[in-house]
This record gives structure tokens, sequence and C-alpha cells, in this order.
């Protein structure tokens, strides 16, 4: 592998920026460094040079994403949403076909990692997860891929369930899923028992889908960091979307703030569009970890998403009131290094790690997240790969 | 200049679509079309084709882009954002030379025309307007642009700023502005005589800044909407904002929105993206126009987009929740054809009109929308223009 010297870089803050990558990793990083005779010299342009992408929260056996155009249909209950699903995805291709495209036009925008959920329920059984499990493998070493076994129609309320989760993490998912404990199997000590027995018993990490609003999502909240404390599961647990943090006072946020930060449970919001979500920055002043990712990309949920964490990030702030750079660099954060921990890898750009980057056609981070540009190109191990021509 | 055929695209439904192009102007379009021998074929590779933009509400003279990043400034009053505003835009590059590569940005996304405001008061001057003009001058025959003289700072609480909105629409500025006229003014109906006044005067039109809240807000519409009936303005008053009617429960906004419907007051929303904002699926029902514009784009207000309407489109459907089809083409319509029945331009892609379009790498316009990918050429007069290269 011939030996690089990346200059005319400019860093997140917009300062100079030169980088080494010997054997593929990082051997040097900063304003001027010492590459050695005879190593190729890739001149950035003054572009600059981001992390690559972490989407924490994506469902690759969903998208319909190389395929045709699915025109959304409107349904009046979840129970109709889950059948539109199921009958569309049915005349669909399969998920492998779906997945690889999907993963192909994220990592063209710089993501290398990503948490998938992959529904698991009765009726599904493991087939969508052995699918994307293939997508994983033909991915590995590109892409990284943890998956959640996701039990999208509850666990209680569709028998048989529990049995595939533990199923699923035994053959290789790394995360236990739940989904609204007391809207989906009105028990949510029930479906909580369930799935932190199998984390517990499979040394799983957990994610949970929380759509329930106001003071019982609040009240799921309290009750998931107890018993991720109890358990010693710090940085191990997640809740997706908590939209119950969005439609309470301050003063409620503040308290359960501080049981999930002592907990160490982490929260995803995707920022949605037209739906209170997280207060990210009072979440993440009480020392709670924020992530983000693109949740649902043209499904049969909604049309949106392209599968870029950069238009993700963007969106993050948009919805967020993020003006300053501090802020931009906070949703930057959320789509890197902040999705990264919870993954539990390493994309940071230090020396010694694999020289994976992104170089974004912007002055800075802040106007790298304000403006999104789609002009990019991606180095995996310090070479170029797929991705964004340079305009 | 060379007569053209289209050949192998698709309409904003996805049906076959060709399109025959004849000294510039439409002379055919059609699933399947007739065209002469001898004519140049171009194939565009089953994309849709969709109308040139219209960018409804930005400020030419304020953005950034052009020159170095400029980080966002917080500060505690509208006054002391005005003082950072003036400040950074003293050091910033001419207004000229910001103006002119907004537009070229703006452009090379498929905008063809714009409705610009342009900060008329008493230490400005006619100064930003002279510029814009200038500006406007450059691109006359390839992007259109109005001009609306805007009283940035008030009119009766800045002494000279009626006397210089009077000037302005004398020197070319087809619409008369205005803002806040009882929390800028502290005298709604004192400002409304003014800019009235001289709409009435020298025949031009109104486009009104309102970002008074609730029950103020709509009580201002109500105002907007008596006047613009008595004076027979019916299509040439416009109302950019309009956060009230985002505020208020769906029966105000019924009520007022009857008025404006029947006075012909339209209504501009970009979508922001953490303030409530008009419901435009209701607005619409009640016979109301509404359309959308980018405002703000990287200057001191806020760090925030690109010029690109199609994106815009996509922000405003996300904060909608539109997710239907149907719905995916209001917004496209707003930035489209109810853009322009405001501006008062035809730019659909119909027989005899000049063969302006943007040829989307999407199957259908829903598509475009939701997805509002960047790759993307433009065609003014049946000649490709400045673009994004198709991918």
């Amino acid at each position: 592998m011939r030996n690089r010297v990346f200059v005319n870089a400019v860093d997140t803050c917009g300062h100079p920026l030169e980088l080494v990558v010997v054997d593929g990793r990082f051997a040097e990083i900063g304003a001027k460094v010492h590459a050695g005779d005879g190593v190729e010299v890739v001149d950035l342009q003054g572009r600059v040079v981001l992390p690559g992408f972490v989407d924490g929260h994506i469902h690759l056996d969903k998208s319909f994403i190389g395929d045709r155009w699915h025109p959304h249909q409107t349904t009046t209950s979840l129970r109709e949403r889950l059948a539109v699903e199921k009958r569309e995805l049915a005349a669909a291709p399969p998920i492998l076909e779906r997945a690889n495209a999907l993963i192909r036009q994220a990592a063209s925008f710089g993501t290398i990692a990503m948490r998938s959920h992959v529904d698991v329920d009765a009726t599904t059984g493991l087939g969508n997860l052995h699918a994307v499990m293939e997508a994983r493998e033909a991915w590995r070493g590109l892409v990284d891929i943890e998956l959640v076994a996701f039990p999208q129609a509850g666990v209680l309320s569709c028998p048989g369930t529990a049995e595939l989760l533990d199923a699923a993490i035994a053959e290789g998912a790394e995360v236990v899923g739940g989904i609204d404990p007391t809207n989906m199997d009105g028990d949510a000590d029930g479906q909580l028992d369930v799935i932190f027995g199998i984390a517990e018993k499979r040394g799983a990490k957990i994610d949970i889908h929380l759509h329930e609003p106001g003071q019982q999502g609040i009240e799921q909240l309290h009750r998931i960091a107890v018993r991720a404390q109890a358990l010693g599961m710090q940085g191990r647990v997640a809740v997706s979307h908590a939209y119950a943090l969005g439609d309470v006072a301050p003063d409620v946020v503040d308290t359960v703030a501080a049981s999930l930060a002592k907990a160490g449970v982490s929260i995803m919001t995707n920022a949605p569009g037209n739906r209170a979500f997280p207060p990210v920055l009072q979440l993440r002043a009480a020392g709670v970890r924020v992530f983000t990712g693109n949740d649902n990309i043209q499904d049969a949920w909604w049309p949106y998403g392209n599968g870029d964490m950069l238009q993700r990030a963007m969106l993050v702030g948009y919805r967020s009131g993020f003006y300053i750079d501090d802020d931009l660099h906070v949703a930057l954060d959320m789509a890197t290094d902040a999705a990264a921990a919870v993954l539990g890898g390493d994309y940071a750009l230090r020396v010694g790690n694999a020289a994976d980057f992104v170089v974004v056609d912007a002055p800075n981070a802040a106007a790298a997240v304000a403006t999104a540009p789609l002009e990019r190109t991606i180095f995996r191990q310090g070479a170029a790969w797929i991705g964004r021509a340079l305009a």
C-alpha cells in the first residue's frame, strides 16, 4: 500500500491540516507534517476533513431504495401501517438487494458504520435478519454494521417474539430491541423483563424504540434507567426517538436526564420534521449521550431521507435551532463520535486509527453541517473510495 | 438556434414525456411527440422534467455566499442583531459581488426567477437597492428578479424610510415591503397607511414581513386583508412568514384564511426549523395562495440554506408532514407555479412558453421533492445551462 500525505486541507475549525497515512493508518496529523521522501502527495484543495459518519439508527430491511418509487399510503392505525408495509415489501426486490443499495448509497455519502434495526416478529421470523446479515458480510471491512433485533409488532402481544429475539442474538445480532412497552404490550415491566433478560443472558446491548408521548414516555425512561443501572449496563442501553422528552417541561426533562446520565442510557433522535423531539443541548448539558441516525429512508413509513448523515446533522441543527458554530459541531458529533461511542467503534481522526475520512467542499465543520454540500470524497485506509465526485 | 427533441424523460407523475423545442420555445409536449427531420435528439435517461424553480423570498443583499464563513453571533435583541448585521456586511465584499455569487448558485440549482427583498432604511438609503439592481441587470434574460423595498428597521420608527420606500419604487423596485407594523412601529395603521399609500400611488405590489405571534399577528392579517380588498389589490399583496397562522387554533386560521382568500392576499413560508409556521394545506383548502422561498441564506440571521428551491420544497414537506405524493406535489407547486403567480411570471411547461426546465435524477416529482437529489441539468430556451452535472 502506497504511503500518502494529504496537504492543503483544513480541520473542523478551518485551520490548516495535513495528514500522513502509512499502511492505511494515520501516522501523523497536524498543521504541518513531516512526510518522508517518495510518498504520494494528495492536494485536498482547501476542503475540510471530517471523520467518517456513523448512522446510529437505520432500518436496512425496510427501505425501497434500489426499487421503484412506492407512493406513501395513508393509514389510520399502526396495525394497518404494519400490514401495508408487509404487503409493499413482499412485492419489492429481496432484502439483500435493497439493503445493498442502501448501504452503497450511505457509504457514498461518507457513512462508515451503522446500527441497523431489523424486524423480528412471529410472521417474519429471522428471515429479515438473515438477509441483512448476508449484506453485512458483503460489506465487512468497508462499512461496520451493528444489528438490532427489533420487535416491530411488540413483544408480549406477538407470541413467539421473545424466543425469536433470543435466537437473533444467539445468531449474531448485537442488540436487543424493544418498542413502546406500554402502548404495544400493555405491560411495560413485562416487555422490559424480556428484553433486559435476554440482554443479561447473552451479554447484548439494548435499543428501545420509544414513541410514547408526554408523562407516559417519561415514566418509561425512568423505568429503563433504573433497570440499566441495576444491571450495570451503563453505556450499553439506548432509547431511540424518546419523543416524550420534547413534550414535557424543562424541569421534567432535567429530572429524567439526571437518571439517564447516571444510568448511562443514550438517546437517539433523527430530528423529525413535524413532531416535538428531545432537546439535544439540555440533555447533553446533563451528561446524556445524544446521537443521531437517519431512521426510515424512503420506506412504507415515510418518503424522505437519502442516507446522508451530513444532511441528517443539518436537519438536527435546523430543527434544534443550532446557529452558532459550537452548536453545529454538536450536530456533527451526534453523527460521528457520539454515535460511534454507542456502537463501540472508534472512527476519530487520530494517529493509529484507520485512515478513514470524508473530504467535504466547505471551509470548516460548521459550514459543512449548515450547508451539507453533496460534493465530497471518501477515503478508506487512505485510498479514495466510492463517493461523490469533487466538484 | 438548433431545434431539439428531448426524449426518454418522465413527467411529474412519472409518465413518459417528450419535448420538442423550436427557436427556444416548447413546440410540443407529450408522451410521444412528432419531431421533424434533422432535429437534435437529447436523451434524458428516464429523469423527471420539472419547471424552473421560483424563489419567492430571498435577500440578495444579506448573504455571505461568495465570502468567507461568518460564524453566527448570538444577540439578545433585534436592535443588536441589526447592528451585528451592518457590521458584518460592512466588512464583507461588495453587495454586487455577493449577490452575483448567490444568484449564480441558485441558478445552478434550477432557479429561474426570484423575489428579492432589499434593505431600505435611513442609514442604508438606496445603496443596497442600487447594487442589487446592478446584479439584476447582469442576469437579465437569465434569472428574472423582482425587487422589494424592505424597511428592515421599521417605517415610522426610522424617520426618512417612507420617502426612501417611495423613491425605491420610483427607481424600479416593484414591491413595497413592510415589517411587523405593531412590534416595529407601535402603530399598525400608521405603517400600513404608508406602504399601502405608496403602493396605490405607484401601482406597486406589497410584501410584508410578519413575525408577530398569535392573536396579534392574526389581527394584523385581518387589517392587511381589509386594506387589500378595499384597494382592489387582489393578487398583489403577500405576507411573508405569518408565523401567527401556526400559533392559533384551526378555527381561527379558517376565519382569517377566508379573509385572506377573499382579498387575494398570498402567504409565504420557508418552513422554519424550530418555529411554528402556517398550515399549508389548510390555507390552500380555504383558497389562499401559499408559496415558498429560501429567505435567509448563510447570512447574519442564520447559517443555513444553499439557494436550492428543490431542497426548500423538501423542507416545506418535511416540516409540514407531507408524505403522500399529492402533498409532495403541493410543496413543489409552492416553489414553482404558486411563487410564479405571485411574481406575475409564467414558467410552466406549456407549449409556447420559453423552453426552460430542470432535469432531476428522480422517477417523478414526488420523489424529486422527498429526496431533493443534487444531480440535475438546467435547460434555458432548450439549451443546457449552468447547473449540476448529471451523475
